[in-house]
């Protein structure tokens, strides 16, 4: 009994998919301080220069680089400092020749000074080395920083390096220029993004709207899990592994009653799901019968239809990729294990596809294989694999279970892509682990 | 103007932390099917054996195998079809000597069978190849399902190949026997785990409680993010920052409104935020005055006090870490650059004990280094890395901007660390990239 369908690799089901499917994002207003991991709808541009003001990066004092030139242990530069920049305030304090500020890290840079001396290489003339900043920030402590420069008491340092035009210094516009592009749309954001926006006073943003995600699970021996399965019954697995899934995928599961195992319940319950949501994942049981009433339920759900109907991937080759009438319907194997490697394959790229969102990075890390593993060509093989460290170096232990046993994943800590062109990868290779 | 701390390097300094302080988790109950991600407070085991009764993984015939014993293309072995075991149900069907009964992928076997033969390797005798399961499934089709048995019509097979007992059966107990360790406390609860707890019956289970992270920053200079900063002034960037880290990590951040430059604002502050919270975290700006008015602080809030003050690290060396009445506090480096590299170091592994959980898996990629990077003996260096696809090859190039420009981590894809041992990685080494 073959199954009539033409096996497509991966890419060629992927690739199919995408000449066809055209994805509209939709964007609400969110804060910025609330948009961990939202995906921006539209590119932001920087609105105004970062910093806005001359900024020193070290402790110590402005001057003028040219009031330096030459200083060293045996001739130092003498500087008087005229006074103290508080921190928060403009730089009013007006520098003279082989006059200087007091400045903090962070603080703002006098209009004439361009570089600041770090207090290190300075010493207050009889005084001690580099008490000038801590006496500086004593005053301040005394609350009387919001007027401190009219009280400054100007006393005069010896400086013992030059510094040249613009050292310790961040230049207006160096961390960000007015007009540059701070991040693109479909960028996925991150927590240093927050940050960076905030400082820009970018307190809102176009994010896209997570799409919603129809789950259907059918069976007549599938029953809830609350539920005491009698025999030949067995709880439902899928759809709250797919729902998991679909939100760690940045999609909004939608779960739907379990369908019983008719033609007729599994089409209305498939149109229903697919209007009240932007994409469609059935999960039906493994039989043949059962693939063969998704298929022709999927085939029914609209124009084009079904794009791709079998992959050539283990496990996971029995999977539909269908559009009807725009939106994404996938018929996913039944087996917990197929389910899950086509999720990834297919599922959570059309989902980032809805958010209008670049591919997301995968959770990666390098292993070496623990013992040979065979395989087709011709085919993709996905082997689940347990991590093991083995005296300071982590191998990859594949994970043989069957694919219809859920527990194969759960003692799986990722799963290694042998390639479709390769017989198998040898014992003690390095391989890719993609992490679950 | 040296500071007077003692510097550790990040593994002995996070010893130090490590041999005071004690986590004692909270638990609180939650629904298995909304954990995604929480920690588990406790060890789990199988109620029962997973699955409860024999499934066939195929769609055919359930046999005693002994039937089968010889059975060729040349030579068929002759059985006849007794009855089918519908989806759901009991298979009450009773089988003698030379009879089999019909079973779909994920059907309970019959007692009287311990094997079941693909129908591929069947021929209906008189009939198509194949047609048995499609058959059997029109009569369910016609919903005459629930009572099949009595309405079967008997037939006879050709079997051409031979199999084995337990040859495509899934035994009781096959993906978890009952009584077995399912998933160890501190495990973070994956989509797949979650599958496998329901199809146990597990539907709630006893999660960690996310720890309350205080997040305080202090410094005159620093204004909301919704306001416009006056000359001088910057935004507020670190808490936010922190705040999503935090989120990240598995904690609840808990913001605080800015503390002005004042030792007893920031003592009250301190306070206030290490007694509303599990653990605090301050980032002052980044003057010596600062750093050691929050030194000052911090070690008043309780005893031990601090423990580390400074690690070998680049950036972010003026670290602090404390415990104060046995909750943890960490004093970050004003830097933003600087307060992640340490947040990752630090902050993030206390939130993860005070979850109890397993430390996370890192989203690592392999790339080559795009051109030699320097270092210090005696001192690990964080360097961020901007990743670029170069003719199939993934490469990481430095970011090499200041550690005081928040568009330094904007820009850059990831970290690479340079060990404390190590002077420098030469240009086309192959690094690790742990992601942002």
């Amino acid at each position: 009994m073959p199954e009539l369908f033409d096996v497509h690799t991966p890419s060629d089901a992927w690739r199919k998919f995408m000449a066809l499917f055209r994805s509209v994002p939709r964007a609400e207003r969110v804060a910025v301080a609330d948009a961990l991991d939202r995906v921006l709808a539209a590119p932001l541009n920087a609105p105004h220069d970062l910093p806005g003001f001359p900024r020193s990066t070290v402790d110590g004092y402005a001057v003028a680089a040219l009031d330096t030139y030459g200083a060293s242990a045996g001739l130092p530069a003498l500087l008087e400092v005229v006074g103290e920049v508080a921190m928060g305030e403009a730089a009013s304090v007006r520098l003279d020749e082989a006059q200087c500020a007091l400045v903090h890290t962070g603080g703002m840079i006098p209009a004439d000074a361009d570089a600041v001396v770090m207090v290190e290489h300075t010493q207050r003339v009889g005084g001690t080395e580099g008490k000038g900043g801590k006496q500086g920030k004593d005053g301040h402590e005394d609350e009387v920083s919001v007027s401190v420069v009219p009280l400054f008491s100007p006393f005069s340092i010896e400086i013992y390096r030059p510094v040249a035009v613009g050292q310790n210094v961040i230049q207006i516009g160096e961390d960000v220029r007015r007009g540059d592009l701070v991040l693109p749309a479909g960028h996925q954001i991150r927590p240093q993004d927050i940050g960076g926006l905030l400082a820009l006073g970018i307190i809102e943003i176009d994010a896209a709207i997570a799409p919603r995600v129809g789950i259907l699970s059918q069976g007549d021996e599938v029953v809830a899990p609350e539920e005491t399965p009698g025999p030949g019954q067995v709880r439902d697995i899928n759809s709250y592994t797919l729902a998991a899934l679909t939100r760690r995928a940045g999609g909004v599961p939608v779960l739907y009653p379990i369908v019983p195992d008719r033609l007729e319940a599994l089409e209305a319950a498939a149109r229903q799901a697919l209007d009240e949501n932007d994409m469609l994942v059935i999960s039906a049981g493994s039989s043949v019968s059962y693939r063969d009433m998704t298929a022709q339920v999927i085939q029914g759900l609209g124009e084009p239809g079904i794009l791709v109907h079998g992959v050539s991937v283990k496990p996971g080759k029995p999977t539909i990729l269908a559009l009807c009438g725009d939106k994404p319907v996938c018929g996913l194997p039944g087996n917990p294990v197929s389910a899950m490697v086509i999720f990834d394959l297919f599922v959570a790229p059309a989902i980032r596809l809805l958010l209008g969102a670049q591919a997301a990075a995968k959770t990666q890390v390098p292993a070496r294989l623990a013992r040979n593993v065979a395989s087709a060509t011709g085919r993709e093989d996905y082997v689940q694999v347990r991590l093991e460290t083995r005296e300071g170096e982590q191998w990859a232990v594949p994970v043989f279970g069957k694919s219809n046993l859920i527990y194969t994943l759960i003692r799986s800590d990722g799963v290694i892509r042998i390639p479709q062109d390769s017989n198998g990868v040898a014992q003690g290779s390095w391989v890719t682990v993609e992490l679950h």
